[in-house]
């Protein structure tokens, strides 16, 4: 039930509307920025008027499309809605909505995958356009008009201080023990007035507990009770726990080598299967006093803070399972003083990445046998998610970790390839490789060193023969032998792919 | 001739030996770590030693190679002597010897091609391995001991403290007026304690005028007398001058709609032709007070800062022709104020090119349609230099623009492919493309967006027909429509190069 209490600003209270009347202020053609991260603390209620007004606008022979920008990706009431409606002209910077995915690779729908931590200062220099709205959900608002955060931080700080106008979504289903969890930093600026940013440990709080908020831009307030899209969580198979199992040892081998902490340093770790499969493995692991310094706060990592092994958490948003968000919800005056929750900028910011020398620890689509890494098109064209905050954190970390099966769509799909269809990630970026085959150890290693380690140790042995052929073919062959390449067969297993379903040579 | 003058220590100038007994001090098979960036302030006597050293151990039946890793490139005497001996088994972290790139393409030497920024974090890391001997030049050493840097900074910080032993070199050609104008920061350290780097504008010093030395660590010091490897100037021709006119005219507009302040951001420009006919078009434009922050101070820099235009440059090494060294030699005392050597790590930090906003000015190989740049290898294989810096200006810049005239080799060559046969930088870390054709301003632009800007703008009327064809039928025919790709073409004009000399349809 909506909790009327949440807006504590009486001059404020005087702005709440229906969802449907505020989308009715969002005019045809602008630039909409969103608030919304992983699925957590987007608008769920004005979307789904907008796209209802879309709908009824092309029915009535008026095309109606906005261009949305948001923190990462949302959820069904936002980009899948707006998707559904054709109302998404331009979408960035991060979408994982499977209609909103659709559209984009039927070429309907146009959309810019960012680095997560380049979108706002990008927006500030003024790089991307005018922002003319922004709909942003928060938890609740201060007496003095300050704008308490939710679920998630994302860009909702430069969205609210460039937009025009300003659309809240006050929700509360959010927990208001969310009050105070949040650090938002006031201190960037356009060079040449940038400063240091003064945080040097995961735990720094550098900022305020809530979003400073222009209250004549306020258009329209909107009252909700929603949850977040808390995807249902997935235990780890088999494979996942391979690659944990073969991550730990290497962190184990690192401590002892004493290139690591046994503290670790601070762990950025993606969402997902596999990323879980590690964070469990941590559970049982030797390390104590971990950090963590990322973009989403999973499951795995609330089951670390709840151990203590895991001292602390800063991310940007929160991505869990409804029972994980229940069990929070719970426990919540247990767990708030152990997040921090800070704008994607800083969660992200490639200063504090180096300066904290995180491990990140990132998916991939696919690798070629140099460690070129793929982490958004699928055979070169198809996009899947975006790049996400993965640049941002392997460019930057002290340890750069990639992570995947060996193998996808049952053995159809092998995760290293003769040569990478897209790139997103160079050489110079990827220091270690993961399969549940083994572990690849590229630092300090020439592309044909890499090569040798890379098909021995992580390829899945049904490919391992035609990788190894591929390269011994190469180091003949080739144009050049810095990284060796057979042009007429680099994309060839993704031709094959494409025309027979599999990779494999029938 | 020899200044003998040059070694203020009287401990110190009992180590004084010849280069050839100095380089009998370098066990085979160990790891060397050199002075020496962009052809300036490499060792020029222990390593010719070291290779008729290693021709004499060969002739003998001993085969003798080494590991080596510098700065950036170095001179003939060094990469050029030891390569034609077969003396390097490995090299990190770039190279532009003739001779080495020769064995690295016939896959005779190892090569680890590294973001500049990131050696010497690596190599305290233990990433790298262990180093051996260091092998530094500097003009001079200080009664205290202090080694006064030469004319490149480099990694040397890092090799004189990781090293087990010392060998110096002592080159009184270098002026001796270089005293006072480097800047060593000595505040990096491993994670945890990483702090943030206390320096905000491009003339800020934030550390000491020469290297602190453990001088029981010093097995031999060689005294010298040798220029740089100074190499001619070659006047910027029409190509080169017509990408600055674009340039120039975009910066222009930049500053008139508030995006650029009038005295525009710190720079960072690279070597050769286009980025001194870009220089020379900003002795002539309207921008005052410009600054630069950058790794090398070239031909086109100092006539800026002789100008009063460019305020002053801060940078890790000279790279200059022999003219310009004669005339900076010549007017040093007015130049010495306003030049900052810096370690590289620090020239090229990204904390510090975030943070002060720098406009990167890079070079290119191929771009593909999408905005895909390949700085390094051609045909995608063969290796010409190295990444170098332009990754960490790229990704970091507050804008980052990529030059290139539009095709090569007489024009058998396109700039602009449908795909790139290897990646360097990402689309999302290139913004702006410049050909001599015209300027191709990508910021906030979704794949196919650019693609259409690219073939319009950059591409060289003989080849844009067939880029707008295949962008057409990738539109068509794409597996995914996020970048369209024909999986069949997308290499096909590198494979017709090689097969005919031409990427044109003959």
């Amino acid at each position: 039930m909506i909790d009327h209490q949440r807006i504590r600003n009486a001059a404020l209270r005087a702005k709440v509307m229906s969802a449907e009347e505020a989308a009715l202020l969002i005019p045809c053609g602008s630039t909409v920025g969103m608030s919304g991260f992983t699925g957590s603390g987007y608008p769920k209620a004005v979307p789904l008027a907008l796209a209802a007004r879309i709908e009824a606008e092309r029915a009535a022979g008026n095309p109606f499309r906005l261009k949305v920008w948001t923190g990462a990706s949302t959820g069904p009431e936002l980009d899948g809605a707006l998707a559904r409606a054709d109302g998404i002209e331009f979408r960035l910077p991060y979408n994982s909505d499977p209609i909103a995915r659709e559209r984009i690779n039927k070429g309907e729908m146009e959309y810019l995958d960012m680095h997560l931590s380049q979108v706002a200062p990008l927006a500030w220099q003024g790089f991307l356009g005018p922002l003319d709205t922004a709909v942003i959900e928060i938890s609740g608002i201060r007496p003095d008009g300050a704008l308490i955060p939710s679920s998630s931080v994302g860009n909702n700080k430069t969205w609210l201080d460039r937009a025009g106008q300003l659309i809240l979504e006050v929700n509360s289903w959010q927990n208001p023990a969310l009050e105070g969890m949040h650090d938002i930093y006031y201190g960037t600026a356009l060079p040449p007035d940038r400063r240091p940013i003064p945080l040097v440990r995961p735990d720094d709080r550098i900022g305020e507990a809530a979003f400073r908020c222009d209250p004549d831009k306020i258009v329209a307030i909107v009252e909700t009770h929603a949850p977040d899209r808390n995807a249902p969580f997935a235990a780890p198979d088999a494979a996942a726990r391979a690659i944990a199992g073969h991550l730990l040892e290497f962190f184990r081998h690192e401590v002892a080598k004493g290139r690591l902490p046994a503290s670790l340093l601070p762990l950025q770790s993606g969402v997902g299967n596999v990323a879980n499969a590690v964070l469990s493995g941590l559970l049982d692991g030797p390390f104590e006093n971990m950090t963590a310094y990322t973009e989403v706060i999973q499951d795995g990592m609330l089951d670390l803070l709840a151990s203590g092994k895991l001292r602390m958490a800063s991310a940007t948003a929160f991505s869990l399972s409804p029972e994980a968000a229940a069990a929070l919800n719970a426990r919540m005056a247990d767990f708030r003083n152990k997040m921090i929750l800070r704008p994607q900028e800083i969660s992200n910011h490639p200063e504090l990445i180096r300066r904290l020398g995180c491990i990140a620890m990132n998916g991939l689509i696919e690798a070629d046998i140099y460690g070129n890494v793929n982490s958004t098109q699928v055979m070169g064209s198809r996009i899947q998610n975006g790049i996400g905050g993965s640049g941002d954190f392997a460019r930057n970390a002290y340890l750069s970790i990639f992570m995947t099966p060996s193998t996808a769509k049952n053995g159809a799909i092998s995760a290293i390839v003769p040569f990478a269809s897209h790139v997103d990630h160079i050489t110079q970026d990827v220091q270690v490789i993961v399969t549940e085959q083994g572990l690849a150890d590229l630092r300090g290693l020439s592309p044909k060193q890499r090569a040798t380690l890379i098909i021995e140790n992580c390829a899945h042995p049904d490919y391992r023969p035609a990788l190894a052929d591929y390269f011994r073919r190469a180091r003949q062959g080739s144009y050049g032998q810095q990284s060796p390449l057979l042009l007429d067969d680099a994309l060839s297993w993704h031709r094959r792919f494409i025309e027979t379903g599999s990779m494999r040579v029938s």
